[in-house]
């Protein structure tokens, strides 16, 4: 095996933190606070910070983000995306992502993406509610879909934009199925179902509402991006 | 109860034909030769033409059509569209259907739509192949998709089609999601379900593959548009 | 590409409204209140307003109707349908939608369907609580079914009511199913099948629970009849 | 523990006859032949038939019925209905059961139900082609409905016939839903649905194509009937 | 058509009663509370009460009770069972229901059925707590279980007992699902599938936690051993 | 990391084959032949049997025999079981295995559980035919049941033998469900859920038709009886 | 028969206690709070202790417990395994459990197990935080894997855990899906499909979060241990 | 609207080919054979050759290819990973993707992956049969992952494999699910549920067996990477 990082450490018995995670995987390890107690949130959080100096909690509630804020006066809650963030990642000079999404509705979802990727140094711009029941408005900007190195597509009920995008333009695709919808949406299953079944070949796709899944996914392609050009900052 | 339509006849103990069908839902009964024998589906036929002077059965195959012709020698069979039919009903003045299709994969089910069409008597024309995947592909069509009385918009895979054609065009959508497709398309559960979902307002959806059932609602929908002009020829 | 109708404005940033819908599709963009902020509906209400001076938001509770009045003291809230209206399209001469509901608790649906189709100015009856337990309720009402110009029908549990209408008169059937019904309704996805896999021709259906849909269907139904009768007010 | 009857016997090895089934249960054992060899069906058909005289394979496919009748030449095969009977039940003088299909697709499961009741003695009449598209059809049989002492309604696609059954008359119903449609029928599942989620209430349900199942639910029935009228044959 | 009741009335414009059911059906019209509002099941309950003299109601909340002794101060609330009672139609001197149920958490939808059969007149019997992880529970009453004129069978979990009764005695068998559970009961569809799929033949079975149907299925029985042996009260 | 061990090696650059499988697991690598060609099967089976003397393929069809036995003329082939063996590890003298089968269609899914457990030298009895629509004729086995060291316990349809086996005895239980079955039986799914949704604590599971994995989980408790009794042959 | 034990008595009406299951199958009976009141909760309990002198309820909710210690002060309460115990089975010598979790969200099912194993007097570990996506921090416990009688693995999400841990070691693994992940996660189905479906032969599973059944097929694999060490507590 | 590249032509009037998509999206149109006729496939191809000079069809079986080579005698056909290919793109120096296979049974859908990328010019890599069950034989190839700028890893039965090689490495990882399996594997749906629930951020998805989609995917990545480096051969 070769000398790839493999260390970690306890925290208060019940974590076992990955703290090389970011060298290992180009990524930091992220807290899901889901199905976590603020407390736990918290000692998981200081215990990151202290080593890297740096964390952050996705699916977070005001109650997580004042208990961390206790222990962390630092830190900042965004309540829209969900995300609680101590410090962040150097800023990377290389590398575009641009996070569309169809609806006002999916903006939580396309907003965790933003967050995190703001969070990893990169640079990234949004295109919103370009949904494709009106799809001139979508073909206004083909452009600036051009340009990006990654496109992180968010889109809930039928889950089109993805293709339709993916028929425009070549950057990486990344298709974000979101849980907006009623009846047979099924929770975003339909749109999850709609985008890998996309006709436009060479997009992928992340778990439903899944924005920080899809941001973890286009860093790992920036950082290939930097690696090529020899400009990461990490 | 008024006046309407209510009788009926047996067929070899089997089969209670329903002749005057036409004159109550404007659509003659028709024969789905799917789960029959091919003499079962003989001998409906024969009691149809014996009776209104056509008929049509819908998912027949060859030996559908071998049974039927020893009875009914004009019969004629389209082999793609798994259609046999005797005679028609009266060609009619008023009304357009636009049949469109996504992709070379989905004509089978886009023709059984045409073909049932032409049998009522209705004027029908073909736009195939169009899928989103090219979506300049479709916008070349917008003036041909607009001038139609009805659209019947026929996909598979994911199913976007419909929301996109309705998005840019006035007339009534019929959406027909079609099993072309593997792995999570599910057999045409994913276009169903992206139909269903459409983020475009006043698409209705029929089942998978049902050809015939669109080109039927179809059938309702321009039978309207005569009454209303006073020129049905039925 | 044809002179079709393409241009949008932005409203703060998270909306992009699509204020030619009405000339291009020949209906509204409606405001989907389910997923949003009251503050997000009330800005979006304002700003359709006072480009085209009508608007209409579905799913919407008392603090989106809250939020809205507080901006547009004429908005008028129907609790029952969940509908916010400000104004409405003109009314029209041409055109009759029977709403058929199968039981008192499919009513927000079936009032959802008649409170879209007012807005839009059209003419529309209601038939309630004609369920087929007691098929002998509906037999009654035969003629006013076949008089309509569109039936839109309603039914939650086992979906049956459009089969029975459709097999009894000619107009067009557009079917919506409801979450009507416990256990193995699936939260209405039982009535989904049974509309779908309706034995009587030319039953069209959207999402479960979709009046609005519904209505959007028959508008454009009745948007055919009118340009063929020379006829629409819009 | 009461005296009722508990012995069985061994069939070479893999079998394990339980002949005081009729006993207990009112009914005798069945033979299942779908998943079997046909030399396992002829040797359980013949112990059954050596230790009670008579005995019924169901889902037999000609080359079982070829193998039971080497061993048992008086054996009978009805192909439509897949049974293969040797012998019967004494003929019954109380109790009628109809069985009513809703379309000529639907024959082979009613037909499975109706050779069932024959093998054990019970008394049974067709209705068949009734489906609720055209629900006059139906309407023209309601007292021979009425007048069954149970009623066996057999449908596919959206399984729609026993609520209408349900609601016109007072015995009890036994649905069963059929394979027969295509598309979202999913083999007989939307059927089901729709008849567990049946608005006329007493409908009871069995597997789908499970016409053995409905004779011997309605067997269970007339067996009540005969103990209370004093006149059970066996 | 025969002379069978086919009248009914509106109350308030919301509903369309059907008085002449308990004649048709032989069974009265009951008030599905569940989706309706305390005011609409007042209203229909009272109709039913002046018209009928009884009336029942299902899926009742303590505010639904409120509503409906405000106005028929004589009403009965059954919290357990959901039920609101007012009157009760005449007791019958023929036929024993033994309702089983497999554990004290299945007690709401086992009530639910006993309520219903003794609204209606009909005798019941309970045997609780006899599930099939001890089987011997069950052995010391089969005799119990042989005298009833119809067993209704509630099981959640995995449903097995309606099948382990099915092999021990004749009388007919109305299997309840219920939703009790957690993880891949999925609310009750893993019990409802082991009763389709039931090895003992002859176990019919009504929707997930439908008490009051199982109690209707029952009561179609015995009208029917009632009027055989001429000895119906209604 | 500890000594354990990892080493492998490539049979013509498809497979990897994991040699120490055996010291590591307790169990050797069985060759899942249902996917593979015949020459696949073939190669790799040659190398496990000259590297550690004898090999086992599972889901193998005569043609995966025929080319086994051109390059192993000593396999054997069990054409029920769907198994292919070459050698067997050696016989234990602690540990019995009961497999126990509700009914004769169950026998494939049985035999391979017993052909693998026979390969790895464990002792296997058997008990066929005792599903629970005939609970007596478990009854008369609960002694041997008892005496057992693991019961594999396998049933389709509903799946509910090895919870009323489960209530009867002490000893680890394995259920296996199978695809017998049909309908609502979801080719095997609904004996699953029941067998997970078991009232009988203590039940674990294994996919549907899985034998062999059966098989293998009850030979890693065999292992383990073995070690605390200081027995192992391995 | 043999003498197996099979007695009970009745609770209050609604319960059958069966207080002989731990002489029969090695475990006493639970009681599962989750669909009770906390008074039947208690009442359930107090009978318990009265005749075995100890008893557990799982999924217990504060109110379950208040209710339980009313009747039984020296009952305790653990609210992240949502278990109340009174007293607890004689502690045993021989044999060794591992729990294994992958994340700290699964702590409240991994709990459940620790607490019933607890209970049950057998002798338990915990291995917490070792999830797949840092399969370096599983790698580094390998030794204390392999010396376990039994693992239990929790997982959630994709529930790849058991697989890579049966991979590794020999002992018998009890996989435990849990309902940890939001999306296609399903409430836990994603994981136990994956367990069902693993890839290392001999893993079985138990139902979503059941770390009761966990604990339960545990017992009666230590159970047999020590039958066959002659040192059983019990 | 930009200057992007929308032109189109018509095959024999079945299919309007988008000769420009390889200038859009960076990838050329791909025929898929899987529901076309040979006669379709092989017509498509060659308007491709024509005016492109190579073209690619997947999904295809011996007589595709026979109808192909009829019509360009060049064409090569891959039988395991079911592609005719005629020609390819130009060869790239700068990209490198590493094609991981979980099992010897995943092999057509690695192939269909390598093929595609082989056709589009990219060099690819393939490291087949490192399934989790056999961790260690993962863990020997971490630099060769490590070092791939996208790895495409196939899986099926659990489809834990993207999830250990997204915890090992930090390139860009595409999962492919395969339909390897049975019983829950469900054909594939629980290798794509498990991978879309991955524990390892940043693992995107594809279609289950969607070899193509997962090199295109791959190929629009590389196409950043050459752009970014200035290198690109198209």
């Amino acid at each position: 095996m070769s000398d790839h990082h493999f260390t970690f450490e306890e925290v208060q018995g019940f974590a076992r933190l990955d703290h090389d995670r970011a060298a290992r995987q180009g990524l930091p390890e992220f807290v899901y606070a889901g199905h976590k107690t603020p407390e736990q949130v918290a000692a998981i959080m200081a215990s990151m910070v202290a080593r890297q100096g740096c964390a952050l909690a996705s699916r977070a509630a005001q109650s997580h983000a004042d208990a961390v804020r206790a222990a962390l006066p630092e830190a900042h809650y965004n309540a829209t995306a969900g995300l609680i963030t101590v410090g962040q990642m150097p800023r990377q000079a290389v590398g575009l992502v641009r996070v569309v999404a169809a609806g006002t509705s999916d903006l939580p979802v396309a907003e965790e993406a933003v967050g995190v990727l703001d969070f990893l140094g990169d640079r990234v711009e949004r295109l919103y509610d370009v949904g494709v029941a009106g799809v001139h408005r979508l073909l206004a900007h083909v452009d600036e879909l051009a340009e990006a190195d990654v496109l992180i597509v968010v889109a809930g009920m039928e889950g089109a934009l993805p293709t339709v995008v993916g028929g425009l333009v070549a950057p990486p695709i990344i298709a974000v199925p979101t849980s907006v919808g009623y009846g047979v949406s099924l929770q975003g299953l339909a749109a999850l179902l709609g985008m890998l079944n996309s006709c436009a070949p060479g997009v992928c796709v992340v778990n439903i509402d899944n924005g920080l899944g899809a941001a973890a996914a286009a860093h790992r392609i920036l950082n290939g991006l930097r690696r090529s050009s020899g400009s990461a900052a990490s």
